[in-house]
């Protein structure tokens, strides 16, 4: 069987952290594929620990003992995340974005995978030293971000939809207010997709009032799961009250001037310090 | 300024290209976040190169000259292939998942970052020799496969609407005839989410009739856009007639045996060749 040298080791270990963050590789694992012995693996992981945390890649965790392995926590440093916002902030202000109705296109942004995976950054990076069993987010344009937050964090997503599906076998559906629009609309959930007493990240595109949020919230006490963090990309800066108390956003819409074509939106201060 | 050792750099320059298959990083980049000189980074790319070959993960393209650069493209052996199709039809045959009606519940499946990101693996494996602008979809299952197949690929996805958005600004509808159920039913597509003459990569989670493919096909007409592949994680072996020619799938389910539980599905030989 091949030998790979220690370089060769180095790359790959670090290509199979990236591509599964939070998830707990055990020694045995890389013995196998590399070929090698346990004390081999354990002197590229200190090299390894060592480089991730000098580039401020975040850091390597590792568990000693018979099931000894290893986990990689990604971790964004403020200048990252403060880069990644400001980006985020450039995007949605351009002025085209301006919709009729004071509403703002941001369909692209939210379907653009590298554009999406550095805000799913952002997100984990927040949550990473919170327990959490499950994203659940509202079909439709938060759907990318929470699967790639999913992705960061380690845990499957739960998408509630609008409407009620006949693949979605048994659901439980409740009424909410739309902040936003004062509807009462109705969402459901597949009864399968949550196992009871879960914790649960709430991640949503945008807030307004906060009624979807909310409502999500309501739907997860029907499943007797525990909201543990709710994250939106966008909340408005009005109406101040919003009908959740415990959220983070990633950026704050202070005004949309329609008649200059201007948005104002600022990074969320609170998340740069 | 700090200087990383060969080490460090070979394992950051994987976490790099894995985060960001299919994009072309320059060598100054590289020069400038290690800081370190054009001839050691070239260096440093001939053993990068050497191990994603070596250990299987694809290959590194460099580009010469002086807008030299680099790009990581992810292939998945055959093996590879059998033993995430495999693992999928373990997964979709479990015997739970039949519905009323003969449907099988996917969901949870399709909303699983670390499943989801593998069936991208695949998706992506088929199509990286082909210049592709855009993956398109239809909401709301085949989202989280299209987004993840979009970062494989680097690439955008443009997700076709069910109903007509108030924030998606002008849209196109379209009309067509659902393969399955019969019905007639609209999709809408934004205007702004496509550029014109564009080539696209149709994705979606499940094809019986064909006709939800062909809509999309339909629609892709409207923006002048080039099909230039279409694949879907699953297909009925009934009808053997789509309404779409040219397409793959991963999986093909030949029954459902609703009186036994039994869900017979099995990988695409097409792909494992």
């Amino acid at each position: 069987m091949k030998k790979y040298k220690r370089n060769q080791r180095i790359g790959a270990l670090m290509k199979i952290f990236t591509e599964k963050p939070n998830y707990v590789f055990s020694y045995n694992y890389f013995c196998e594929i590399f070929n090698a012995a346990k004390s081999t693996i354990s002197e590229d992981m200190a090299i390894v620990k060592k480089l991730v945390s000098e580039l401020g890649f975040g850091k390597i965790e590792t568990i000693s003992g018979a099931t000894g392995g290893a986990v990689y926590i990604p971790v964004l440093s403020v200048e990252e995340k403060n880069q990644i916002l400001s980006d985020l902030c450039d995007l949605f202000s351009q002025k085209n974005r301006i919709l009729p109705g004071g509403f703002i296109y941001m369909t692209d942004i939210f379907n653009n995978p590298s554009i999406v995976s550095n805000i799913a950054k952002v997100i984990a990076s927040e949550f990473n030293h919170v327990e959490i069993d499950y994203v659940v987010t509202v079909e439709t344009k938060g759907i990318p971000v929470s699967i790639m937050t999913g992705q960061q964090l380690n845990v499957p997503v739960a998408v509630i939809r609008k409407n009620n599906k006949i693949t979605e076998g048994a659901t439980v559906s409740i009424n909410y207010v739309s902040g936003s629009s004062n509807n009462i609309q109705t969402m459901s959930l597949s009864r399968r997709s949550l196992k009871e007493n879960s914790r649960v990240l709430i991640v949503d595109d945008f807030m307004k009032g906060g009624g979807t949020c909310k409502g999500m919230a309501d739907m997860m006490r029907e499943f007797n799961a525990h909201v543990v963090g709710t994250a939106v990309v966008i909340e408005t800066k009005e109406p101040e009250k919003k009908l959740v108390d415990d959220y983070i956003s990633l950026l704050v819409l202070n005004n949309i001037n329609m008649k200059d074509g201007i948005i104002e939106i600022q990074p969320n201060s609170k998340l740069l310090k």
